[in-house]
């Protein structure tokens, strides 16, 4: 399934997505007569999801998704964790080698975003930069997880901007604050369930800036891979279910190049991952 | 006020704390007849504690704080921001000059703990140190706040202690690995709230290792200052009620000392910060 959270009307909402169609949680409900709870990390992680499944019910997916906004799929997940130079190609780009163990970079939930919105960067900033990733939704929390086990704590997948301020990064050396600006976490539409992806290591993705192309790579890339991710982060921090793990960017990005072109006010970034959607943003600057 | 979070006979609560006792919420629902909510977070930031405290009760204090478990006073702060070298005397030790921004690390609620607790590390991080800070807790959430109203914006302060696997942030470069590991984060004892400390920016702030002072130094050595911090953040990040700031170490930790002693299993820590109270843990190896 594809799940994803939506303003209708100014009323928030969320529910499920196919073809273009939306079933929202109202018309959930009406077809059910199950009274999932008000919020779609409740829904999602507290049984609600399953038992709707399990009903498999027919559902008209009444709302077009072109009359509506779509928002970042969770406003709260308890951990945001983003992952630095994890993949082959990005850290050869960097002249870098990949660490073994995955360096982590945790952003606050205020920099979520959702697709076709904007992403706001005070004009402090001067070199902002994009990377697309794939990033992990964890259903079931856990604390040492083994690799073999880590696939299970999946419940889904999406698109995710880590968008990064490179001159705040270069004088900060920590990311936290280059990565942590509101708006700097475009991620989405919608999460993808586990289900869905056969191979989640073996996925198309591409950025497009202004429609040309800049990221071009596939998740086979990445240097320590999803299971492994999982289990690591888990011997340090207990996993809860609605974390978000962006597990790291591919070549492409504008960090450290020759004669970069930085993001500029106005500009429209794409990005998309195979079976998972496309995110679509503008860049805004402000005073 | 002090206001902490207490579990008592296995059952979680919170209430003030004066000279040693404690007046539970259910003393104070009892005394007031103000229903004050389930969570100390809605219980501070939700009007609740205004409220009680505009009727100024007379409260027995009825249960000896050496009778209950005293727990990480929110259990879950929105963010948790940590900021790094921003002492004049460490920057100093370790040969550096202050960052004139923020460096900020972000870690996850997963590592908050209380006072008379373990500090459980596992055994694969081999330079285990400490850092002691004063934490802000953040009452009035907001963006882009200027200097002049930061400390509105103050709800209390507390002790933290920013444990760190120094071997780990030496390898990863970022931090938030090394110090985002479960329990690596005792704070408290409890909430001290602004109104009674006339200058936080001078505080006696100091650590003891088995009762050997180590760290012994003043708020008045931070070289961003407490306005100049929330204004900084603010303009990167939205604030929000409950966040937590700590605002930084002073000398005396382990970090690249030559003959370095880190933390060994069965060490006491006790921090101390004048008129906040003092955190006493202890360091726990597991396999």
């Amino acid at each position: 399934m594809k799940v994803g959270r939506f303003l209708i009307s100014g009323k928030e909402t969320y529910g499920f997505v196919k073809d273009g169609k939306i079933a929202t949680k109202e018309e959930i409900i009406s077809k059910t007569g199950i009274p999932i709870p008000l919020t779609i990390k409740e829904f999602l992680f507290d049984g609600w999801y399953s038992e709707v499944i399990s009903q498999n019910p027919k559902l008209d997916y009444a709302v077009s998704i072109s009359d509506v906004k779509i928002l970042a799929p969770i406003p709260n997940p308890p951990k945001i964790i983003c992952l630095a130079f994890n993949y082959v190609d990005h850290a050869k780009e960097q002249n870098l080698t990949p660490p073994q163990e995955p360096a982590i970079v945790m952003i606050p939930r205020t920099t979520l975003n959702g697709t076709n919105s904007e992403i706001v960067c005070p004009s402090f900033v001067k070199q902002l930069d994009y990377e697309v990733e794939l990033a992990l939704v964890i259903g079931k929390g856990g604390k040492n997880i083994p690799e073999s086990e880590s696939l299970s704590h999946i419940f889904g997948y999406m698109v995710f901007n880590d968008v990064s301020a490179r001159d705040v990064q270069a004088q900060d050396k920590q990311f936290g604050r280059a990565k942590g600006f509101d708006t700097f976490a475009p991620c989405g539409p919608w999460i993808t369930t586990a289900d869905e992806i056969a191979d989640p290591q073996n996925l198309k993705l591409r950025t497009w800036i202004n429609e040309s192309l800049r990221q071009d790579s596939s998740t086979s890339n990445m240097f320590i891979k999803i299971p492994s991710i999982i289990s690591k982060i888990s011997k340090v921090m207990t996993l809860e279910k609605g974390d978000v793990i962006s597990t790291g960017t591919p070549a492409g990005v504008m960090l450290n190049k020759p004669n970069a072109v930085f993001l500029q006010d106005g500009d429209k970034i794409e990005m998309e991952i195979e079976m998972l959607g496309k995110l679509e943003n503008t860049v805004k600057f402000v005073p």
